[in-house]
């Protein structure tokens, strides 16, 4: 297992965990200062930024971008809906392009407006990603389904298990693969199973890193700092190490808690905590 | 598929459904008074009126005891902990007894304080299982498993989808099965053919209806009326029955915006929703 109390470079930013603190050029220089390697940008804020000028700092500040946020939101209650969605997500495999980032994070989507029909909206999910598929591969852009934790089936994505996502990538085939997000998996029985699949098949795109809190007070606004909750993260860890994954670990966290306090604060803790026991 | 519209003693009304708004003597009158079928009561609320007197009111109502909750509680900190969680199941097994219960119900228990052992904490509960086991067969209460919903696997039970629970019935053999809970296992891409195994095993021996609301505001005391939210009750209620459970549809509705209205307003709700389309 690698030594992150050595090598700080080896973390990567999900700049959600600053976004209310910090602008993403804020966030790039950030990042430089607290020496993470790497940063996983949102599209809105690159958008802010625009589009050029994001990848340029990026790259001026030689960090590595260890996934594009996002794209998915494939359902939708009618065909206009999901060819837009559709049509949106080629938008961002060309961002991904132009910010070099090494994987298009997917967040799938939930249950359209209306519908109870959780079968049919995973079809619409599958056939978004087969329908993008194509353009991803010529790019080079490997698409990353991030299984969510069940408690967003119903309103931010209806791929919910790992062992779910890595069914639907022996279905796709090439060019797809999936983030483990320890704050979605984590309690999931067939774990370490599905962990050693995605190695196998070196399918593990990405890894990402919170806590679960005890009492979580809010579904989607209190993940916790690494250490302040329940997760094993350093077994969790192990297992995608030992599953072959060498890539960043990227710290995303959304939390109220944390958004509130200033964006240095969080960036020294969070490289304090990883390289200590968690 | 059953009818429900023709047939309202066909559902149970676990007793936490009304527990702010009334006490279980008043529970009693008012599932009769609603033409329910069954009760399903909480043991607190049976102590405080008295085992003995409990018995008799719900017999004597004609209610069918769906089952007791709840049994469980199994992972502790330390063996003495665990010793006292065994001697408490055994009562519940005892109190299942007198009320005529058609199970005991098990909430498994979360991860012990402090623990980030979630692997450590199913051996507890299969260990805490296989302890109660002997005496339930013996008193005839079959002891139900309910996996619980993914967000509950810190603080309430690591048992967290129904192939997980199913596993450890095949582990335990006779005498045990589940609770299929369409709030916990709703967003499962595996409930179709879980409950399909758990029918052929003759492992399903209670079914709870609730519903899940978008957006659910609280992790614990938000489920939703039937109908207000995204599970497809009829389509689960199909599989549950197609799967050969002929027994109660049992009403377990965690809400504080539920528990703020009369207790007969909530009743007539249910028997009214039931009896449509979900």
């Amino acid at each position: 297992m690698r030594d992150l109390s050595k090598d700080a470079s080896l973390l990567s930013l999900n700049t959600a965990t600053v976004r209310k603190q910090w602008k993403l050029a804020e966030i790039i220089d950030g990042c430089v200062r607290h020496g993470f390697g790497g940063i996983g940008p949102w599209r809105d804020q690159v958008a802010e930024l625009g589009l050029k000028e994001s990848a340029r700092r990026i790259r001026d500040a030689g960090l590595i971008v260890t996934g594009l946020c996002r794209g998915g939101m494939f359902t939708a209650a009618d065909e206009n809906g999901r060819k837009a969605a559709i049509e949106n997500n080629l938008l961002a495999i060309d961002e991904a392009v132009e910010l070099g980032a090494q994987c298009l994070v997917m967040v799938c989507g939930g249950l359209p407006p209306g519908s109870k029909d959780l079968e049919g909206a995973r079809v619409q999910v599958f056939n978004g990603l087969s329908a993008i598929l194509e353009r991803a591969r010529a790019a080079q852009i490997p698409i990353a389904i991030e299984p969510l934790h069940p408690m967003y089936a119903a309103d931010r994505s209806v791929v919910n298990t790992l062992g779910q996502a890595l069914d639907m990538c022996d279905l796709l085939g090439d060019g797809v693969g999936v983030v483990v997000d320890v704050y979605h998996v984590w309690w999931d029985p067939a774990l370490a199973s599905q962990i050693a699949r995605a190695g196998r098949d070196n399918r593990i795109l990405a890894f990402h890193v919170s806590d679960w809190l005890v009492p979580t007070r809010d579904l989607l606004l209190d993940r916790g700092m690494m250490g302040d909750g329940v997760i094993d993260l350093r077994g969790i860890r192990g297992m995608v190490e030992a599953a072959g994954y060498d890539g960043l670990i990227e710290v995303e966290i959304f939390s109220e808690e944390w958004w509130a306090k200033s964006g240095d604060e969080v960036l020294e803790l969070c490289t304090e905590v990883l390289s200590g026991v968690p």
